[in-house]
Protein backbone atom coordinates (compact mmCIF):
# COMPACT_ATOMS: atom_id res chain seq x y z
CA UNK A 1 0.00 0.00 0.00
CA UNK A 2 0.81 3.76 -0.03
CA UNK A 3 -0.49 6.76 1.73
CA UNK A 4 0.16 10.28 0.29
CA UNK A 5 -0.98 13.58 1.02
CA UNK A 6 -1.36 16.86 -1.03
CA UNK A 7 -2.32 20.22 0.80
CA UNK A 8 -3.37 23.55 -1.33
CA UNK A 9 -2.72 26.32 1.11
CA UNK A 10 -2.91 29.94 0.51
CA UNK A 11 0.66 29.58 1.01
CA UNK A 12 1.28 27.01 -1.11
CA UNK A 13 1.69 23.31 -1.32
CA UNK A 14 3.04 20.74 0.49
CA UNK A 15 3.60 16.84 -0.70
CA UNK A 16 4.35 14.20 1.11
CA UNK A 17 4.71 10.42 0.48
CA UNK A 18 5.93 6.83 1.80
CA UNK A 19 8.16 4.70 -0.15
CA UNK A 20 6.69 1.05 0.91
CA UNK A 21 4.69 -1.01 -2.22
CA UNK A 22 3.95 -4.45 -1.94
CA UNK A 23 3.23 -7.19 -3.82
CA UNK A 24 1.35 -9.99 -1.53
CA UNK A 25 2.17 -9.69 2.41
CA UNK A 26 5.42 -11.08 2.03
CA UNK A 27 7.13 -9.01 -1.11
CA UNK A 28 7.78 -5.72 0.53
CA UNK A 29 10.11 -2.84 -1.12
CA UNK A 30 11.18 0.29 -1.56
CA UNK A 31 10.66 3.15 -4.37
CA UNK A 32 9.85 6.41 -4.58
CA UNK A 33 6.48 7.53 -5.06
CA UNK A 34 6.76 11.29 -5.42
CA UNK A 35 8.81 12.72 -8.64
CA UNK A 36 9.11 16.54 -8.81
CA UNK A 37 10.16 19.09 -12.38
CA UNK A 38 10.87 22.44 -11.80
CA UNK A 39 12.37 25.05 -14.02
CA UNK A 40 12.97 28.00 -11.24
CA UNK A 41 10.41 30.66 -11.60
CA UNK A 42 8.57 29.67 -14.49
CA UNK A 43 7.15 26.11 -13.40
CA UNK A 44 7.05 23.36 -10.14
CA UNK A 45 5.17 20.04 -10.73
CA UNK A 46 4.88 17.28 -8.13
CA UNK A 47 3.52 14.22 -8.69
CA UNK A 48 2.25 11.40 -6.58
CA UNK A 49 1.48 7.93 -6.92
CA UNK A 50 -0.50 5.08 -5.43
CA UNK A 51 -1.77 1.71 -6.93
CA UNK A 52 -0.54 -1.02 -9.44
CA UNK A 53 2.90 0.19 -9.61
CA UNK A 54 3.98 -1.21 -13.14
CA UNK A 55 0.94 0.87 -14.09
CA UNK A 56 2.05 3.87 -12.01
CA UNK A 57 6.06 3.75 -13.64
CA UNK A 58 4.91 3.37 -16.83
CA UNK A 59 2.67 6.89 -16.69
CA UNK A 60 5.84 8.26 -15.04
CA UNK A 61 7.77 6.51 -18.31
CA UNK A 62 5.49 8.22 -20.89
CA UNK A 63 5.70 11.32 -18.96
CA UNK A 64 9.11 11.66 -18.70
CA UNK A 65 9.82 10.62 -22.28
CA UNK A 66 7.18 13.14 -23.53
CA UNK A 67 9.14 15.93 -21.91
CA UNK A 68 13.16 14.48 -23.45
CA UNK A 69 11.42 13.80 -26.86
CA UNK A 70 12.54 17.67 -29.05
CA UNK A 71 9.40 16.08 -31.52
CA UNK A 72 6.68 16.78 -29.09
CA UNK A 73 4.73 19.33 -29.74
CA UNK A 74 4.76 22.66 -27.36
CA UNK A 75 2.50 22.34 -25.02
CA UNK A 76 1.77 18.67 -24.85
CA UNK A 77 4.66 18.22 -22.42
CA UNK A 78 4.81 18.63 -18.48
CA UNK A 79 6.97 21.30 -18.79
CA UNK A 80 5.37 23.38 -21.90
CA UNK A 81 1.78 22.85 -21.03
CA UNK A 82 0.20 25.98 -20.81
CA UNK A 83 -1.81 25.74 -17.76
CA UNK A 84 -2.02 23.20 -14.67
CA UNK A 85 -5.26 21.68 -16.16
CA UNK A 86 -3.44 20.81 -18.88
CA UNK A 87 -0.96 19.34 -17.31
CA UNK A 88 -3.43 17.12 -15.11
CA UNK A 89 -5.35 16.34 -18.37
CA UNK A 90 -1.61 15.15 -19.78
CA UNK A 91 -1.39 12.74 -16.88
CA UNK A 92 -4.90 11.33 -17.22
CA UNK A 93 -4.12 10.82 -21.13
CA UNK A 94 -1.10 8.43 -20.30
CA UNK A 95 -2.84 6.92 -17.39
CA UNK A 96 -5.88 5.83 -20.30
CA UNK A 97 -3.54 4.59 -22.73
CA UNK A 98 -1.39 2.64 -19.78
CA UNK A 99 -4.73 0.91 -18.51
CA UNK A 100 -6.13 0.77 -21.97
CA UNK A 101 -2.81 -1.47 -22.69
CA UNK A 102 -2.62 -3.57 -19.32
CA UNK A 103 -6.09 -3.21 -18.27
CA UNK A 104 -7.87 -6.54 -19.97
CA UNK A 105 -4.75 -8.59 -19.21
CA UNK A 106 -4.48 -7.59 -15.59
CA UNK A 107 -7.89 -8.35 -15.44
CA UNK A 108 -7.22 -12.21 -17.18
CA UNK A 109 -4.87 -12.75 -14.67
CA UNK A 110 -7.12 -11.33 -11.66
CA UNK A 111 -4.83 -8.45 -10.90
CA UNK A 112 -5.97 -4.96 -10.35
CA UNK A 113 -5.24 -1.79 -12.39
CA UNK A 114 -6.53 0.71 -10.23
CA UNK A 115 -3.98 3.41 -9.96
CA UNK A 116 -4.40 7.03 -8.64
CA UNK A 117 -1.93 9.99 -9.02
CA UNK A 118 -1.56 13.60 -7.95
CA UNK A 119 -0.75 16.46 -9.35
CA UNK A 120 0.21 19.24 -8.16
CA UNK A 121 1.95 22.68 -9.26
CA UNK A 122 2.10 26.09 -10.40
CA UNK A 123 3.10 28.05 -13.84
CA UNK A 124 4.34 31.93 -13.42
CA UNK A 125 1.36 33.49 -14.08
CA UNK A 126 -1.05 30.86 -13.14
CA UNK A 127 -2.61 29.52 -9.71
CA UNK A 128 -1.45 26.51 -8.13
CA UNK A 129 -3.79 23.93 -8.63
CA UNK A 130 -3.96 20.16 -7.25
CA UNK A 131 -5.61 17.30 -8.78
CA UNK A 132 -6.23 13.83 -8.36
CA UNK A 133 -6.11 11.36 -11.26
CA UNK A 134 -8.07 8.06 -11.57
CA UNK A 135 -7.21 5.12 -13.03
CA UNK A 136 -10.22 5.98 -15.94
CA UNK A 137 -8.26 9.25 -16.52
CA UNK A 138 -10.85 11.86 -15.25
CA UNK A 139 -9.69 13.97 -11.96
CA UNK A 140 -11.06 15.98 -9.21
CA UNK A 141 -9.22 19.15 -8.12
CA UNK A 142 -9.10 20.42 -4.57
CA UNK A 143 -11.22 23.57 -3.85
CA UNK A 144 -11.02 25.76 -0.79
CA UNK A 145 -14.14 23.37 0.96
CA UNK A 146 -11.81 20.64 0.87
CA UNK A 147 -8.21 21.89 0.47
CA UNK A 148 -6.43 19.11 0.67
CA UNK A 149 -6.21 15.40 -0.99
CA UNK A 150 -5.18 11.75 -0.49
CA UNK A 151 -4.15 8.78 -2.34
CA UNK A 152 -3.77 4.81 -1.39
CA UNK A 153 -4.85 4.32 2.30
CA UNK A 154 -5.83 7.49 3.25
CA UNK A 155 -8.18 6.90 6.54
CA UNK A 156 -6.63 6.87 9.30
CA UNK A 157 -4.85 10.06 8.47
CA UNK A 158 -7.83 11.80 7.63
CA UNK A 159 -9.25 12.35 11.12
CA UNK A 160 -6.63 15.06 11.82
CA UNK A 161 -6.97 16.78 8.70
CA UNK A 162 -10.66 17.06 8.98
CA UNK A 163 -9.82 18.83 11.95
CA UNK A 164 -6.81 21.40 11.61
CA UNK A 165 -6.43 21.84 7.90
CA UNK A 166 -8.15 24.74 6.00
CA UNK A 167 -6.80 27.05 3.31
CA UNK A 168 -5.59 29.94 5.59
CA UNK A 169 -3.59 27.41 7.79
CA UNK A 170 0.20 28.22 7.35
CA UNK A 171 2.64 26.02 5.86
CA UNK A 172 4.68 25.26 8.60
CA UNK A 173 1.23 23.84 10.46
CA UNK A 174 0.19 22.14 7.08
CA UNK A 175 3.61 20.33 7.13
CA UNK A 176 3.19 19.24 10.72
CA UNK A 177 -0.45 18.22 10.04
CA UNK A 178 0.93 16.23 6.64
CA UNK A 179 3.84 14.78 8.96
CA UNK A 180 1.17 13.82 11.84
CA UNK A 181 -1.12 12.18 9.61
CA UNK A 182 1.37 9.92 8.03
CA UNK A 183 2.67 9.06 11.21
CA UNK A 184 -1.01 7.78 12.52
CA UNK A 185 -1.03 5.98 8.99
CA UNK A 186 2.34 4.51 9.66
CA UNK A 187 1.39 3.34 13.05
CA UNK A 188 -1.68 1.61 11.87
CA UNK A 189 -0.76 -0.17 8.54
CA UNK A 190 2.61 -1.82 8.06
CA UNK A 191 2.12 -1.79 4.73
CA UNK A 192 3.18 2.19 4.68
CA UNK A 193 6.04 2.98 5.58
CA UNK A 194 9.38 4.89 5.63
CA UNK A 195 11.55 6.67 4.90
CA UNK A 196 8.78 9.54 3.34
CA UNK A 197 9.25 12.09 0.52
CA UNK A 198 8.09 15.47 1.13
CA UNK A 199 8.31 18.43 -1.12
CA UNK A 200 7.00 21.93 -0.59
CA UNK A 201 6.20 24.75 -2.85
CA UNK A 202 5.63 28.04 -1.58
CA UNK A 203 2.69 29.62 -3.49
CA UNK A 204 3.89 32.62 -6.52
CA UNK A 205 7.47 31.07 -6.60
CA UNK A 206 7.57 28.63 -9.06
CA UNK A 207 10.59 27.13 -7.24
CA UNK A 208 10.22 24.09 -4.55
CA UNK A 209 11.56 25.34 -1.05
CA UNK A 210 12.23 21.48 0.16
CA UNK A 211 12.58 18.40 -1.42
CA UNK A 212 13.50 16.20 1.45
CA UNK A 213 13.97 12.26 1.91
CA UNK A 214 13.12 11.57 5.65
CA UNK A 215 14.97 8.42 6.46
CA UNK A 216 13.81 6.28 9.35
CA UNK A 217 16.00 7.64 11.50
CA UNK A 218 15.26 11.42 11.30
CA UNK A 219 15.51 12.40 14.63
CA UNK A 220 13.08 15.48 14.20
CA UNK A 221 10.34 13.50 12.92
CA UNK A 222 10.94 10.85 15.71
CA UNK A 223 10.51 13.15 17.96
CA UNK A 224 7.31 14.69 16.75
CA UNK A 225 6.10 11.76 16.33
CA UNK A 226 6.70 10.73 20.59
CA UNK A 227 5.60 14.44 21.05
CA UNK A 228 2.26 13.84 19.61
CA UNK A 229 1.85 10.13 20.87
CA UNK A 230 2.28 11.99 24.64
CA UNK A 231 0.07 14.89 23.44
CA UNK A 232 -2.26 12.82 22.61
CA UNK A 233 -2.21 10.64 25.62
CA UNK A 234 -2.25 13.82 27.72
CA UNK A 235 -5.13 15.25 25.91
CA UNK A 236 -6.79 12.07 26.44
CA UNK A 237 -6.03 11.92 30.25
CA UNK A 238 -7.36 15.13 30.52
CA UNK A 239 -11.03 14.67 29.10
CA UNK A 240 -13.45 14.28 31.53
CA UNK A 241 -14.48 11.00 32.69
CA UNK A 242 -17.11 8.74 30.79
CA UNK A 243 -18.13 6.46 33.81
CA UNK A 244 -22.10 6.40 32.05
CA UNK A 245 -23.02 9.22 29.28
CA UNK B 1 -21.58 1.19 6.77
CA UNK B 2 -21.01 0.41 10.49
CA UNK B 3 -18.43 1.26 13.36
CA UNK B 4 -18.68 -1.39 16.26
CA UNK B 5 -16.06 -1.81 18.71
CA UNK B 6 -15.43 -3.97 21.35
CA UNK B 7 -12.67 -3.79 24.28
CA UNK B 8 -11.41 -6.46 26.75
CA UNK B 9 -10.06 -4.58 29.47
CA UNK B 10 -9.03 -6.26 32.97
CA UNK B 11 -11.94 -4.34 34.81
CA UNK B 12 -14.89 -5.69 31.76
CA UNK B 13 -16.23 -5.15 29.12
CA UNK B 14 -16.66 -2.19 26.38
CA UNK B 15 -19.19 -2.27 23.65
CA UNK B 16 -20.28 0.44 21.42
CA UNK B 17 -22.19 0.44 18.01
CA UNK B 18 -23.32 2.77 15.54
CA UNK B 19 -27.04 2.53 14.15
CA UNK B 20 -26.83 3.52 10.26
CA UNK B 21 -27.44 1.50 7.50
CA UNK B 22 -27.16 1.73 3.79
CA UNK B 23 -28.48 0.49 0.55
CA UNK B 24 -26.34 2.24 -1.52
CA UNK B 25 -25.71 6.06 -1.05
CA UNK B 26 -28.97 7.00 -1.11
CA UNK B 27 -31.46 4.78 1.17
CA UNK B 28 -30.33 5.44 4.78
CA UNK B 29 -31.87 4.11 7.51
CA UNK B 30 -31.40 3.16 11.29
CA UNK B 31 -31.05 -0.16 12.72
CA UNK B 32 -29.80 -1.44 16.13
CA UNK B 33 -26.99 -3.00 15.81
CA UNK B 34 -26.12 -4.56 19.26
CA UNK B 35 -28.11 -7.02 20.68
CA UNK B 36 -27.61 -8.00 24.36
CA UNK B 37 -28.42 -11.38 26.48
CA UNK B 38 -28.59 -11.61 30.38
CA UNK B 39 -29.30 -14.07 33.43
CA UNK B 40 -27.81 -11.74 35.98
CA UNK B 41 -24.93 -13.19 37.85
CA UNK B 42 -25.14 -16.37 35.63
CA UNK B 43 -23.98 -14.75 32.24
CA UNK B 44 -24.18 -11.57 30.00
CA UNK B 45 -23.66 -11.47 26.08
CA UNK B 46 -23.55 -9.12 23.92
CA UNK B 47 -23.17 -9.02 19.81
CA UNK B 48 -22.72 -6.43 17.44
CA UNK B 49 -23.38 -6.89 13.79
CA UNK B 50 -22.00 -5.33 10.61
CA UNK B 51 -22.13 -5.88 6.77
CA UNK B 52 -25.04 -7.18 4.51
CA UNK B 53 -28.24 -6.52 6.77
CA UNK B 54 -30.28 -9.15 5.71
CA UNK B 55 -27.48 -11.51 6.50
CA UNK B 56 -26.89 -10.39 10.41
CA UNK B 57 -31.08 -10.08 11.19
CA UNK B 58 -31.30 -13.53 9.81
CA UNK B 59 -28.45 -14.63 12.13
CA UNK B 60 -29.66 -13.03 15.21
CA UNK B 61 -33.13 -14.56 14.14
CA UNK B 62 -31.73 -18.16 14.69
CA UNK B 63 -29.68 -17.10 17.62
CA UNK B 64 -32.99 -15.77 19.00
CA UNK B 65 -35.47 -18.41 18.06
CA UNK B 66 -32.71 -21.46 19.53
CA UNK B 67 -32.93 -19.65 23.06
CA UNK B 68 -36.97 -19.36 22.76
CA UNK B 69 -36.93 -22.79 21.31
CA UNK B 70 -37.88 -25.49 24.61
CA UNK B 71 -37.36 -28.54 22.34
CA UNK B 72 -33.33 -27.21 21.56
CA UNK B 73 -30.67 -29.49 23.90
CA UNK B 74 -28.53 -28.25 26.94
CA UNK B 75 -25.64 -25.81 25.32
CA UNK B 76 -26.84 -25.56 22.07
CA UNK B 77 -28.55 -22.16 22.69
CA UNK B 78 -26.49 -18.70 23.50
CA UNK B 79 -28.13 -18.83 27.02
CA UNK B 80 -27.31 -22.35 27.83
CA UNK B 81 -23.40 -22.96 25.89
CA UNK B 82 -21.54 -24.15 28.97
CA UNK B 83 -18.57 -21.67 27.81
CA UNK B 84 -18.30 -18.04 25.90
CA UNK B 85 -15.87 -20.49 23.27
CA UNK B 86 -19.24 -22.21 22.68
CA UNK B 87 -21.32 -19.30 21.88
CA UNK B 88 -19.09 -18.22 19.85
CA UNK B 89 -18.96 -21.52 17.65
CA UNK B 90 -22.70 -20.94 17.90
CA UNK B 91 -22.80 -17.61 16.43
CA UNK B 92 -20.60 -19.30 13.63
CA UNK B 93 -22.52 -22.12 13.06
CA UNK B 94 -25.97 -19.73 12.61
CA UNK B 95 -24.09 -17.50 10.02
CA UNK B 96 -22.83 -20.60 8.04
CA UNK B 97 -26.07 -22.03 7.95
CA UNK B 98 -27.48 -18.49 6.64
CA UNK B 99 -24.18 -18.15 4.08
CA UNK B 100 -25.29 -21.64 2.67
CA UNK B 101 -28.43 -19.91 2.10
CA UNK B 102 -28.00 -16.80 0.63
CA UNK B 103 -24.21 -16.68 -0.87
CA UNK B 104 -24.68 -18.09 -4.07
CA UNK B 105 -27.85 -16.39 -4.68
CA UNK B 106 -26.33 -13.06 -3.65
CA UNK B 107 -23.57 -13.68 -5.81
CA UNK B 108 -25.50 -13.70 -9.10
CA UNK B 109 -26.94 -10.51 -7.64
CA UNK B 110 -23.52 -9.41 -7.74
CA UNK B 111 -24.37 -8.33 -4.12
CA UNK B 112 -21.65 -9.04 -1.37
CA UNK B 113 -23.08 -11.80 1.44
CA UNK B 114 -20.31 -10.09 3.49
CA UNK B 115 -21.01 -9.81 7.33
CA UNK B 116 -18.87 -10.07 10.55
CA UNK B 117 -20.57 -10.41 13.90
CA UNK B 118 -19.05 -9.72 17.34
CA UNK B 119 -19.73 -10.90 20.31
CA UNK B 120 -18.36 -11.01 23.94
CA UNK B 121 -18.99 -11.76 27.68
CA UNK B 122 -18.67 -14.00 30.22
CA UNK B 123 -20.52 -16.74 31.83
CA UNK B 124 -20.52 -17.70 36.15
CA UNK B 125 -17.16 -19.24 36.58
CA UNK B 126 -15.30 -18.44 33.02
CA UNK B 127 -13.50 -15.73 31.98
CA UNK B 128 -14.24 -13.03 30.04
CA UNK B 129 -14.19 -13.33 26.15
CA UNK B 130 -14.41 -11.51 23.20
CA UNK B 131 -14.91 -13.02 19.79
CA UNK B 132 -14.71 -11.60 16.43
CA UNK B 133 -16.96 -14.33 13.68
CA UNK B 134 -16.59 -14.08 10.12
CA UNK B 135 -18.75 -14.73 7.31
CA UNK B 136 -17.40 -18.33 6.75
CA UNK B 137 -17.96 -18.79 10.49
CA UNK B 138 -14.51 -19.33 11.43
CA UNK B 139 -13.96 -16.71 14.48
CA UNK B 140 -10.38 -15.03 16.34
CA UNK B 141 -10.24 -13.61 19.85
CA UNK B 142 -9.01 -10.62 21.35
CA UNK B 143 -6.07 -11.35 23.21
CA UNK B 144 -3.56 -9.11 25.73
CA UNK B 145 -1.67 -7.98 22.62
CA UNK B 146 -4.40 -6.66 21.05
CA UNK B 147 -7.09 -6.39 23.60
CA UNK B 148 -9.63 -4.55 21.16
CA UNK B 149 -11.73 -5.40 17.76
CA UNK B 150 -13.12 -3.69 15.35
CA UNK B 151 -15.87 -4.55 12.36
CA UNK B 152 -17.34 -2.45 9.85
CA UNK B 153 -15.59 1.20 9.00
CA UNK B 154 -12.91 0.49 11.32
CA UNK B 155 -9.56 3.06 10.18
CA UNK B 156 -10.76 6.18 11.09
CA UNK B 157 -10.81 5.44 14.96
CA UNK B 158 -7.80 2.82 14.78
CA UNK B 159 -5.19 5.18 16.11
CA UNK B 160 -6.63 6.60 19.11
CA UNK B 161 -7.18 3.10 20.66
CA UNK B 162 -3.54 1.74 19.04
CA UNK B 163 -2.66 4.29 21.36
CA UNK B 164 -3.91 4.41 24.42
CA UNK B 165 -6.37 0.49 24.82
CA UNK B 166 -4.35 -1.93 26.53
CA UNK B 167 -5.60 -4.23 29.12
CA UNK B 168 -5.10 -1.97 31.97
CA UNK B 169 -6.68 0.47 30.50
CA UNK B 170 -9.42 1.31 33.49
CA UNK B 171 -13.19 0.81 32.22
CA UNK B 172 -13.63 4.69 32.54
CA UNK B 173 -10.72 5.42 30.12
CA UNK B 174 -11.74 2.35 27.69
CA UNK B 175 -15.38 3.82 27.68
CA UNK B 176 -13.99 7.84 26.84
CA UNK B 177 -11.26 5.68 24.23
CA UNK B 178 -14.63 3.68 22.44
CA UNK B 179 -16.65 6.72 22.38
CA UNK B 180 -13.56 9.10 20.65
CA UNK B 181 -12.57 6.26 18.01
CA UNK B 182 -16.69 6.68 17.53
CA UNK B 183 -16.26 10.33 17.55
CA UNK B 184 -13.49 10.40 14.45
CA UNK B 185 -14.86 7.76 12.52
CA UNK B 186 -18.35 9.67 12.83
CA UNK B 187 -16.39 12.73 11.67
CA UNK B 188 -14.51 11.07 8.88
CA UNK B 189 -17.22 8.63 7.33
CA UNK B 190 -20.94 10.38 6.64
CA UNK B 191 -21.95 6.52 6.39
CA UNK B 192 -21.44 5.72 9.72
CA UNK B 193 -24.02 7.84 12.38
CA UNK B 194 -25.60 8.91 15.53
CA UNK B 195 -27.72 7.58 17.59
CA UNK B 196 -25.38 5.05 19.31
CA UNK B 197 -25.63 1.93 21.21
CA UNK B 198 -23.23 1.44 24.27
CA UNK B 199 -22.88 -1.70 26.85
CA UNK B 200 -20.58 -2.25 29.69
CA UNK B 201 -19.61 -5.59 31.32
CA UNK B 202 -17.74 -5.51 34.25
CA UNK B 203 -14.96 -8.26 34.83
CA UNK B 204 -16.71 -11.34 36.87
CA UNK B 205 -20.66 -9.91 37.69
CA UNK B 206 -22.28 -10.67 34.69
CA UNK B 207 -24.78 -8.38 34.23
CA UNK B 208 -24.33 -5.07 32.48
CA UNK B 209 -23.68 -2.08 34.39
CA UNK B 210 -25.31 0.10 31.78
CA UNK B 211 -26.64 -0.76 28.11
CA UNK B 212 -27.62 2.88 26.48
CA UNK B 213 -28.50 4.40 23.26
CA UNK B 214 -26.68 7.54 23.04
CA UNK B 215 -28.52 10.22 20.74
CA UNK B 216 -27.24 12.77 18.45
CA UNK B 217 -28.32 15.37 21.13
CA UNK B 218 -27.00 13.75 23.74
CA UNK B 219 -25.17 16.76 25.41
CA UNK B 220 -22.20 14.88 27.42
CA UNK B 221 -20.98 13.02 24.49
CA UNK B 222 -21.39 16.53 22.15
CA UNK B 223 -19.27 17.91 25.01
CA UNK B 224 -16.83 15.10 24.97
CA UNK B 225 -17.23 15.46 21.09
CA UNK B 226 -15.83 19.24 21.37
CA UNK B 227 -13.50 18.48 24.19
CA UNK B 228 -11.76 16.01 22.25
CA UNK B 229 -11.24 18.32 19.07
CA UNK B 230 -10.13 21.25 20.84
CA UNK B 231 -7.41 19.63 22.48
CA UNK B 232 -6.59 17.96 19.38
CA UNK B 233 -6.16 21.77 17.77
CA UNK B 234 -4.41 22.91 21.49
CA UNK B 235 -1.74 19.81 21.15
CA UNK B 236 -1.32 20.63 17.38
CA UNK B 237 -0.37 24.20 17.62
CA UNK B 238 2.04 23.08 20.74
CA UNK B 239 3.64 20.94 18.48
CA UNK B 240 6.89 22.58 17.59
CA UNK B 241 7.09 23.95 14.35
CA UNK B 242 8.44 22.09 11.21
CA UNK B 243 9.25 24.52 8.63
CA UNK B 244 11.77 21.86 7.59
CA UNK B 245 12.85 18.56 8.48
Amino acid sequence: MTYCVGLMLDEGLVFLSDTRTNAGLDNISRYRKMFTWEKPGERAIAMMTAGNLAITQAVMSILQETIDDPEVAEGDCLMTAPTMFRVAELVGEAMQSVQHKYHDTLEQHKESSSATIMVGGQRAGGAQRLFLIYAAGNFIEATEDTPYLQIGEHKYGKPILDRVITTDTPIADGIKAALLSMDSTLRSNLSVGMPLDMAVLPEGQCKFSERTRIEADNARFRALSDAWSQALRDAFSDMPDEQTI
